[in-house]
């Protein structure tokens, strides 16, 4: 017997059980009457701590991110947890990996403690299949389910994201300007940033009167080694290319080891373009040219935005921040 | 008034006062006596949640670090808050920064918080002059305190530690035997990790009769722009060296930089040696050897023996991870 079922029965979501075992006010007395009735009738025991718990705030956000060792989401989960603390609030993580089914139950097991929100680091909690994101279309008429760099348009959801569509369209015109024509790009997944991405460099492309070319747009893995592999089997291929864009900084390390192990020089014969602006994009000799996404504004603005929603005052249900482009070795139109 | 308030009057730890608040068994029935009556003395309301919780756990962990956005320290935490959540439990993260003043301090909160056992990740915890850990060997009295690659010999502290010193130890030898004579070493701290990494390079040295100079010996940010300026320094200033051996992955890339903008050939006039064989040592050409100290083996290991101190069985207060060395491009001896 557990949360589940009580939530089953009464035809209600695990947010409005967990939000009447907390006392929270937002629940209508019919609702609230009817969850309790259910438990009643099923026997359920909510914990120790949960029980006759009648008012106030465990002042707890729940952070889920795919994978706290990706280093964007490692900083992304640093700056969260600062800020958050800042304003007296404790971080419960979650490590989801990147499965629907396990970012659903993490979810639904971090609401079933006292969160008082939820923030989700990194765009890949937004599904391309609109149902897969009911179950926080859902929640957030219960609680804030706050986006860091993905976008829903929902009640309750509040995104804060990076304009890649406009970094990437900026970035692709300069390359075509310098003279680049055949840009090979390179990226990790089809979310919403991700989306964004290619599309900024589709319609550069276009509005410069250049053909999108299927040949020069590839998925791949995020790791510096399939990319590698990847560009090398395209090259031998005889595809030829004189620019490669992609959507990870990792991708464009890939990029640079593959023109360092060929002799070609970068940026004359080969231009690289990262995206993150991270540690990775520093190492490479020479350095990666790379788009720094301002990972900690986005992660302030999430907070603070949060912290508005909690006050009551009205608040833009999406925060757009503008991106950098961080020119080093890798390139060298002027921007 | 606040806990800290009813701590000192009571003359008990901050966790003893939380220990009480959650009707933790392990507080002698004198001291819950004096807690309470110096609670109420002071009029001190325990928050909402805190109040009237007379048994069981929360079933969460508070994981300290001093910084997530570190590569080390980010696997560490992914891999911590999955093998917690295997088991069952929640994680409460803060991100510390590195003043004692911080790490107190978010100890104190945590443990204010009703957390069933610290970990602390990283060796950053263990401070070097005795008195500053008082507040981790006191707070140990009363809930598990689990140092990840840090040690403390104290009642209820349970450290997992990498054996660095051995690592060292053999890489140092080896880069010996195969001829180098002048090994820089780079180090980032005087931790327990950082002091037991140099005295095996020390004591290599000594074992094959080479002399122990303090010259080729120096401390540098983790971060690899100052670890290359200042090699480029020592170069300029005369030093001689034919090997780099660092505590850190960042230092090795600012030598892998290094050498390739002076031309030098890696690794037959310079070899350059990594520790933690992170992303970093696979971004450079050429990749750098490192060691490779096992995060998810330490992480794994900190968590099992947790549930072994749960469980009430006997658990060893220090577990010893052997450390591996994966030779890549910089280096060229048997290993």
């Amino acid at each position: 017997m557990n949360i589940y079922d009580v939530s089953r029965r009464a035809g209600v979501s695990i947010a409005t059980v967990s939000r009447v075992l907390n006392g929270n006010p937002n629940v209508s007395q019919k609702t609230r009457s009817r969850v309790l009735a259910v438990m009643d009738e099923l026997g359920y025991t909510p914990n120790v701590f949960a029980r006759g718990l009648g008012l106030g705030t465990m002042k707890t956000i729940g952070i889920m991110c795919s994978d706290s060792s990706d280093p964007y989401l490692a900083n992304a989960i640093y700056y969260l947890e600062r800020q958050l603390r800042s304003h007296g609030y404790d971080s419960i993580l979650c490590c989801t990996g990147t499965s629907l089914e396990n970012k659903r139950t993490c979810f639904e097991l971090l609401l079933s403690k006292r969160v008082d929100a939820m923030i989700l680091a990194g765009s890949k909690f937004v599904e391309l299949i609109d149902r897969d994101n009911d179950y926080l279309i859902q929640a957030a008429r219960e609680l804030p389910v706050m986006l860091v760099n993905g976008y829903l348009d929902a009640p309750g959801i509040y995104s804060t994201v990076c304009n890649d569509y406009e970094a990437m369209y900026q970035v692709t015109s300069r390359l075509v300007d310098s003279g680049k024509k055949d840009i090979l790009y390179l990226y990790t997944s089809h979310s919403y940033s991700g989306l964004n991405k290619v599309q900024g460099y589709k319609n550069a492309l276009a509005d410069r009167g250049l053909p999108v070319r299927r040949e020069l747009i590839h998925q791949c893995a995020k790791d510096l080694t399939a990319s590698r592999q990847l560009i090398e089997q395209l090259a031998d291929s005889g595809l030829s290319f004189d620019a490669v864009m992609t959507s990870d900084d990792s991708l464009a390390v890939g990029a640079v080891k593959f023109a360092c192990s060929k002799k070609i020089s970068i940026p004359e014969d080969l231009a690289v373009v990262g995206y993150n602006n991270s540690i990775l994009s520093y190492c490479t000799t020479p350095e990666i040219s790379s788009v720094d996404t301002k990972v900690e504004e986005l992660c302030t603005a999430t907070v603070t935005t949060l912290m508005s929603v909690f006050d009551g005052s009205q608040v833009p249900s999406r925060t757009v921040i503008a991106a950098d482009f961080i020119q080093k070795e890798t390139t060298n139109f002027s921007f």
